[in-house]
């Protein structure tokens, strides 16, 4: 049937970790980093704070190649929602934004690097099956196993 | 006192559904069918991902009706957080979502339809009591009732 | 190393409420009056809905002030996400939010007062350490202690 799922995990919530980021680090780097040394394969995550500047991706669904956004000025980080599964064995981090100006504009997209002012992150560390991604031929992406 | 909720469920949170969306599927019509195969009566959920196209509503709180947005391209999951309940006795699944186009910008709204690119889910089921939707005069809307 | 987070708390997840705030009440003053009657020291939340009218804040990095952003129409909710921790002993609630219109376009930030429409909550209750607020005067913030 075309809407089940391609693919579904089973996991048992473990531990959620609440985390101060700290001010000019990078988002993706230091959840990478929290990650590894917690020993975190599975997670889900929130955070919301503010970002001195960014980079966002959009992927091209047509040549499968990532545009990138620059954003050079300080914006709040009215959402970020995140996963940690394994790419290569290790620990890796996705992790989509919406950014928000000054007048409250905003941009959002993949983020491929954010430079913390401050940021609160829930990442709720998961119990279970091994998650790896793989090379997915329709998308260009590296995905979750379908099964 | 004005702000107490209108209504507050206790709920344990079980287990933790970590989703692959089928390519090509539609979100809401994929988690519906997700809670019914895994009998979930009551969840939480976010999710990321790209879709190739899209409908938003909006509410409009005067005259109590969706007035529907098309999104005709392909944009990025920014951002989607929702619920599943009950609503005549079947699992309904609530979500909003914000959108992002190839230079970052935003649409955003209730999610009518979405029709996935590639789509990562964590469904949060929860144990408790039975929560309903059930129409709500003021609003015009199926809300959970008030206790 | 300068990726390291600089704070890491950890805590067991225990239950989550769900909960439906009143008509015309406000996001925050609701969701505080919730931690305080459930005697709720920390959580992570998410929540969907619709606002009759908000306020918004952009805290400028540069003067360490907020700038007041006024919506004065209705919105959906596309996306809330927040935190309670304690500020002077007392629950205190951190959310940020993106909103929309009736043509999907948004505004986002962090919410200072928000006018309910109609509004879900999932609020996760965590046990663990406590979690105070105190000032940090690199950012003029109120975080979380760095450890």
């Amino acid at each position: 049937m075309s809407n089940e799922p391609a693919g579904v995990f089973e996991f048992r919530p473990d531990k959620e970790l609440v985390v101060r980021l700290k001010h000019d680090s990078d988002v993706i780097d230091s959840i990478t980093r929290l990650a590894e040394k917690q020993e975190i394969a599975s997670a889900s995550f929130t955070a919301i704070g503010a970002l001195k500047r960014a980079r966002l991706g959009y992927y091209d669904q047509r040549i499968h190649e990532y545009r990138e956004i620059s954003i050079d000025s300080p914006r709040e980080i009215a959402s970020c929602i995140g996963n940690v599964s394994l790419k290569d064995g290790q620990p890796f981090v996705h992790a989509h934004v919406v950014l928000a100006d000054e007048k409250g504009n905003t941009r959002a997209g993949h983020l491929l690097r954010g430079i913390v002012f401050a940021a609160e992150v829930h990442v709720r560390r998961l119990e279970g099956p091994r998650l790896d991604r793989t090379y997915d031929e329709v998308t260009g992406l590296s995905l979750w196993e379908a099964k």
